[in-house]
């Protein structure tokens, strides 16, 4: 049943005066704050209210979420506390104290690119877990797939991405989905727009296994691993340095690592060579969450400079937005920064700095085979992270 | 011990005389009819018996029931009365009241070409029941097989279908195929010999994931849907249209759902093009089920004379059989028919008709948005429904 | 706590004489061969101690044993004790008898080449013990492995296989390895250098699937199907008859099937034409096991000389290594030798001979559609076989 009701609608700062009629008896400026959103049940048809902006933001986003799958598409789908939570669920997890039974449930993975580390450890989470996947490739499984809504379906595409998303969430308990960027256009790529219209047609939550501009199962992984490490991450110290390799990836690590590594309050320095800078919306958006979190962000920093001082340094090769589509140019330019390499000389600067990089690394390349084999790695460590923190995150969304 | 004995056998109408010696003690007509065959245990050597033709094929044909297993390549090789237990417990395990559990039970899953509804419904099936797939593809996993027999295999084939199902059996407790059509002669395809060689040299049911001709795990699904929309199936008319697609495929789907409909007695109507008309012998079998059960089947129709007065309008493209092995001239016939697509006003002259397709789905090309996304669509309902159905078969199949 | 003992070691023969402050009491020759290697635990810092070479050996292997997960790249990587208790854990899981329960274990499969029956019968074996597998392959999962240590990664593989090995084995609880040789030296291939390497860098136990010299599994399924056939196999006569194929494979399967042979006292006879000599090195290793195990070999045998008085007559194609990396020579050389093929005429010289083949067979051109078919064929059940090891197999590695 539906009804009209009049809604008021004001700033954080209170209400200047209730509407006439309104339903809130207290006096305007206290009761917007204390009140909170009136529940729909004591709502009667023609009712009159008045509300703070923020307090309608989250009530219409709780509704949408009690209505919707959670998603995670990126770490911000989360709340921090969710996060906090993922996290210590983890860590014991990892001790084997906690308990880990998802019997009978079912996640389908769609690999639109292929995967080693991704595939295994989501594999070997789900089943651990008494659970079971279901793998299909882009390369033997399916066909391509229409995303524009409303096109007549007269060319390659034989299905919409709108009616696989409907019957495979039908099939499975979760969704789990390594789109492949296009990689004509950084513009279009980086609106994530594949694995989004997944999302929004999936009627069991989407994971994201590495879109071009989030990776959210490393971050929570590379959380993990910082923590371990440093403990509290509050005001420590984090590296980001651009490695160099001939077969870079995206941002979608590193971007994902930022905000993480943000939203913990951590200090960041991210080195690379000109021309490597970050995707500017990420950048604004970590500006942000540096603010909100007493943290620090600095970018375009000299190898030397981003390591000095770090307690982790963080290797990862990405390319160019510059040369997003243009290998040829994207080659020249990454081979004028031969010598960006981690070994243990440079992290001798460090306040006793250890490393980590997602892999696969290029050894001798990217990252010398001592600071990898030596006892200032973590990247074993944070390697088999996935496999507990994803445990973490399947037995968050599927179990209840 | 094997032994003679003298077995008269005769028509229908009963026996006209007793062979001399004969132990069936009655008169000779009513006998035939009342003892029905004689059990093997009380038959001496040397015995004469006479027996009507109807109870020596039944018999034989149940004493090949017990030595073979129950293979699954049409669905006529189920009774109506197994198809209806079938029905039942698909919807009791929809509804979760049935008891599901294969623990240990494997099936092995053999696609000879692509799939993504058949895969991932099936796998979902088999692990939610507690079992486990192992999936083989014909891309990565194992080789072209020689199927002619007593052949000497000295050409590309390294192994034979008899051993790859002899051994395969051995491994799995169910066998289920998607073969892969040769594309050349519908004369030589339409025989589905591929699928009928791994059936009879299988130790283990063979369940058909889509021959050339028939597709028994799609019509489950669609009785299933059918019954949850209509109730009795009895005189409720049925009307398969042919939709446009630049990728139609074969008649499988169309003529299982044919003949499934017939069986519950239901009138069928079917339209398409001239030139699409179905295989002879799936249409000769049709007016044979009509008869039976009391329903009828009409073919050639016009897009609006299939649809009026239908209470089920079920989209699919099929392939035309006169251009089977020609796609240049396929494409051809096609084109001059780009008109038949289903829509809201099309549907409108149905009896409050429902929409039903296997998918995938071309939108706006074959059916249109507003028909897909609305009320009278079954698509999704269709599509969950092959999950729940296959269950019911794992389970009739594998326990005990 | 580290710390110095004075350890000297002398041959086989014995102590000549203990050194000065040993702490053997037994006199010299005697005690060697008694008292073995003295354990850890009663050694005092300083300690004087002799022992003999084997001793030592059979000690320091022990030690490594226990700090290193127990791999399978070829059968000699178990005692005789451990084979003679698989078999019998075979024997007992095929009866049912055996508990068989590996809930929550995983295995991961990596195959470099293609595989139907190894690939079926594993995930089977892992599954039905409660257990569950990921498959990667080489085609769409994973990317070429750097192997050798030290370089500098800048060519076409993006990740190393100690980091690979390193990752994979903090997920499974086994690494099943399928390798495929580069195909252009056998000197180079034989020395299974890619199995090898993983085995070096895996935390758990790494078995081969298949590598160029060894195929332990096709080994202990070929035990089993040979006990069951003979019973007890001291001084049994078994044939290995190269038989003739377009599609020929390495001598893996003969080289592990010999090995096994002789461990248990057969007299094994290699008939093949010439040019098909087994790897110098295999059999170098075969005279050994002969004479250790009361046993004979012998090779280069004609097909009727190996066929006569052999209660098994063993199948098999394997390329020859002379023209090893040069497929236009061995079409060339085995087209002479078209006439290599197993029939029921020449199993007849036989000792009530048993016809085994490791397939994929090929019918007609290898071995007659008769004898594959008749009653001396045991090809299906030592395909069955694989199924009952390796369960045992994984039931003694994974299992607390």
């Amino acid at each position: 049943m539906l009804y009209p009701i009049e809604l008021w609608v004001h700033g954080a700062g209170g209400c200047s005066g209730h509407p006439r009629g309104c339903q809130a008896k207290t006096p305007p400026r206290r009761a917007a704050r204390r009140t909170g959103a009136p529940t729909a049940a004591g709502i009667a048809r023609g009712s009159v209210l008045c509300v703070d902006s923020g307090t309608l933001a989250r009530t219409l986003g709780h509704m949408a979420e009690t209505s919707r799958p959670q998603h995670l598409i990126r770490l911000a789908d989360f709340t921090p506390a969710q996060i906090d939570d993922l996290l210590e669920l983890s860590r014991r997890i990892k001790r084997k104290t906690g308990r880990a039974q998802l019997p009978g449930k079912t996640a389908g993975l769609l690999f639109f690119r292929g995967s080693l580390r991704t595939r295994a450890s989501f594999e070997a989470a789900m089943t651990q877990l008494g659970g079971s996947t279901i793998n299909l490739s882009a390369a033997s499984d399916f066909w391509e797939l229409e995303s524009q809504v409303g096109s007549v379906m007269d060319g390659k595409a034989p299905e919409h991405v709108k009616d696989a998303a409907a019957v495979m969430s039908a099939y499975v308990d979760v969704l789990c989905i390594r789109p492949k960027p296009a990689g004509n256009s950084w513009a279009i790529d980086r609106k994530d727009a594949e694995i989004r219209t997944w999302a929004s047609y999936s009627s069991v939550p989407v994971i994201n296994m590495e879109s071009a501009l989030w990776h959210p199962l490393q971050a929570l992984a590379d959380l993990m691993t910082l923590r371990e490490a440093l403990n509290n991450l509050r005001g420590k110290r984090l590296a980001i340095v651009w490695t160099n390799s001939p077969t870079p990836a995206t941002g979608a690590v590193v971007n994902s690592l930022l905000h993480a590594a943000l939203s913990q309050g951590m200090d960041v320095r991210v080195a690379h060579p000109p021309g490597f800078e970050l995707d500017a919306g990420v950048l604004d958006e970590a500006d942000g969450l540096a603010r909100e979190n007493g943290g620090s962000v600095e970018t375009g920093l000299s190898l030397a400079d981003g390591v000095r001082g770090a307690q982790v340094v963080y290797g990862r090769s990405w390319m160019s937005l510059e040369d997003y589509s243009n290998p040829t140019l994207a080659a020249t330019r990454r081979a004028r920064h031969a010598g960006w390499m981690l070994d243990e000389k440079v992290l001798a600067s460090g306040d006793d700095a250890r490393l980590m990089h997602a892999m696969p690394v290029r050894r001798n390349l990217e990252i010398s085979d001592g600071l990898l084999d030596g006892p200032r790695s973590l990247v074993y460590q944070q390697a088999e992270n996935r496999l507990h923190s994803q445990k973490a995150l399947l037995m968050q969304l599927l179990r209840g």
